[in-house]
């Protein structure tokens, strides 16, 4: 096999077989097919696609490109989700107590990484104590007695999806529904799932800005998780302004034990019901979706939704007492209101825009050596739809900068106020099963 | 500026500017861009194609990445002529002392490389003697005295060609007309030509099979040659069978000489006539073609091209008793003649594994290390459209084994026959100007 000839098949609109799209991967692991060939290749299947069949074979050659994380020694059906990604996305935080609270084994490793605010694991850090610092056999164990736990992301995972992602940035063919759907599937399967739901966030603030690329993009995961015998569906939600109010490290867990307690902002709590319910569903925790949101509305009126977070928090060495005083979570020295100049009703919030304005914070990483503040960051006031009075505040800055003027003009320009009233987002667009 | 982006541009088909191309291809040249990206541009121009200014901006760019052959001190217009490539083409043979005969300035850069036969200096070593290695200033002196003269390869010419040539080759995107073109014209002009006449061939033993494919070819070269100043015209010939009956070194040089002489093969004596002709009206050396033609034609008929012929020889250190003497050039030790094993009519002369057979007798080479035998080859006697019959010579095999089974095997699969007659084939689909 040459990979010049695979690349000139592709090239041609030719599908792949199995055998060449295992050598292709194989090959690119080890370095003996260079990056020019795999750039040629990835440029070329940015024109011509990849059939279901090729995509559920790129997906399982990179799953097994390197380790892959042994999950059987956890009781019942291990259920992950993924978010594509977004602003003041909370929902982890809420759903993984949640539905463990019902039953399912939470399994979850987790990451730092880039981006407005920190990655799940930061988030947690802000919680004094806990660590995700811990060995596999404590983590299993752990899922097994509590059915939650958290491990920081360890071992070779999918090298060969990191050295195509790497490559693909660089060569102008990262938007490619095929390769996209791939990478995020060949990393749920390497760590481990039985199943998958998704939750593919649409608009401004998403990397799919419409429905139609985000609804492909679902339907392209959704294929490739059942075709390689991975129950998996999708959630299509509303990311054109921030999910919930907070963005920022602590103050995510704060609208997350919030949200446990029936306290959330409406929104955080409708989707982490929505995606909470299948869930439970695929985990076979409940004969139905709406038996599955019963059960999940009751663990957060009786308290045991709760309950569960504090045993997860104290099972890894974090101080639970944040639970019932989010208080003790650290807290910005100055916390500036941005007011309304004028009368209004809120009619854009650009998610991508106050996203930014949290890193400046100090929220987020811009590169891999900026340290997080765990304690800065924005609570939304206002939301799209609402109504604003001239002086009310839009939202509060929490800041350990006393100046953040450089801040509010760029909250300003990203929460936008009309005249008129607009109506207020779609929360969730569809489902997606097959 | 970054590459990234250029790709990008290219890959949603949007058109690269001179200045984005300029630096393309010097940080290509230069290293600075790396070859992954310079892959995955050149598979989005094999999908997108380039506009008729970045193909002149392309081969400007690539003629201009390395030394440049400066041809001022010669007098008169500098017109160069080059073919995209067959088997058994003895055309630059011909034409080269034919048009100096007339007074066109013929400054030829030639090199050896691979294939079926020799280069044109593989060939012309076949004369005792006679030798490319001479200095710059020799050669312009040479011209300037004999109007003919041919100088070896040397310098570093088109250096991001060759670079991209070789990177193409390995990533399936050499069958890309712009970069075809724009790699044919950038060498053309870098070697210091005024004007160019390009012999496209078209046919099964031609790189581009189909008239179609040949022609947009031709007119994409000549077309870049207007844009940049540089007088162009293609003629598109055939290449469905050898042109002339010789393939192989010193029997080419023989079939020249014969051409020369007014008595060589019908279709080899037109074509060089036809290209000869373009070549002199584009020298300004005549005011119409038909002039041209008449001044080539009796440059033959008196014998100042074959001295033309003698005189080139001799001044590079040539035997030029071979004109007169052509028996006097190396020959092969056996003469084995292909029978005909059945009456009929030649149907099919497969160009390309004929040339193959040519090769495996040891007239071309099949990599850089090969030596060449510049004695054998095959020696055609019947073309498309004869009429056969059984035991006549279809072919003599000029070999220095003894025993040819193995390519009298590939001839008789090669040289087809048929019960009913078949017609010539056209020897000159058109011409090209603008």
């Amino acid at each position: 096999m040459r990979m010049v000839d695979l690349i000139e098949k592709k090239r041609d609109g030719l599908e792949l077989s199995t055998e060449e799209i295992n050598y292709i991967i194989e090959g690119y692991t080890n370095g003996s097919i260079p990056d020019y060939q795999m750039s040629a290749l990835t440029m070329a299947i940015f024109y011509k696609g990849m059939t279901e069949k090729e995509r559920a074979d790129l997906t399982m050659a990179m799953a097994e490109s390197g380790d892959q994380i042994d999950l059987s020694e956890i009781e019942g059906i291990k259920v992950d989700k993924h978010s594509t990604g977004g602003v003041g996305d909370t929902t982890t935080l809420v759903v993984g107590p949640l539905v463990a609270a019902v039953g399912v084994p939470v399994a979850k490793m987790s990451g730092r990484g880039l981006g407005h605010t920190g990655g799940t694991v930061d988030k947690l850090e802000s919680v004094e104590g806990f660590h995700v610092e811990i060995e596999n056999l404590e983590f299993i164990d752990l899922v097994n007695r509590n059915k939650i736990a958290v491990i920081g992301q360890s071992g070779n995972l999918t090298p060969a999806d990191k050295k195509l992602y790497a490559l693909r940035d660089v060569t102008a063919t990262v938007d490619s529904i095929p390769l996209i759907a791939s990478s995020i599937m060949s990393k749920k399967i390497a760590a481990g799932a039985d199943a998958i739901v998704l939750d593919v966030k649409t608009g401004a603030g998403a990397f799919m800005k419409t429905l139609e690329d985000s609804k492909e993009l679902a339907k392209a995961m959704v294929r490739i998780g059942n075709n390689v015998g991975r129950k998996t569906m999708a959630v299509i939600s509303d990311m054109s302004q921030p999910l919930g109010y907070a963005i920022g490290n602590a103050l995510e867990v704060r609208e997350a034990i919030d949200t446990l307690k029936g306290e959330g902002p409406k929104d955080l709590t409708e989707l982490s019901l929505t995606l909470g319910s299948h869930m439970v569903y695929l985990a076979g925790k409940a004969e139905s979706l709406s038996e599955a949101r019963e059960k999940l509305e009751r663990a957060i009126k009786d308290g045991s939704a709760l309950e569960k977070m504090k045993v997860f928090l104290s099972a890894q060495g974090g101080d639970a007492s944040i639970v019932d005083n989010p208080d003790r979570l650290p807290k910005a020295s100055y916390i500036h209101e941005l007011e309304a100049k004028e009368d209004g009703f809120v009619s854009e919030i650009v998610a991508d825009e106050v996203g930014t304005a949290a890193m400046v914070l100090g929220a987020g990483r811009a590169t891999k050596e900026s340290e997080i503040d765990l304690a800065v960051g924005i609570i939304l006031k206002k939301k799209i739809g609402d109504k604003v009075q001239k002086g009310e505040s839009l939202a509060a800055i929490h800041s350990n900068f006393e100046n953040v003027e450089e801040v509010k003009e760029m909250l300003y320009r990203s929460i936008k106020l009309s005249d008129t009233a607009k109506e207020k987002p779609t929360l969730i667009y569809g489902e997606i099963t097959e």
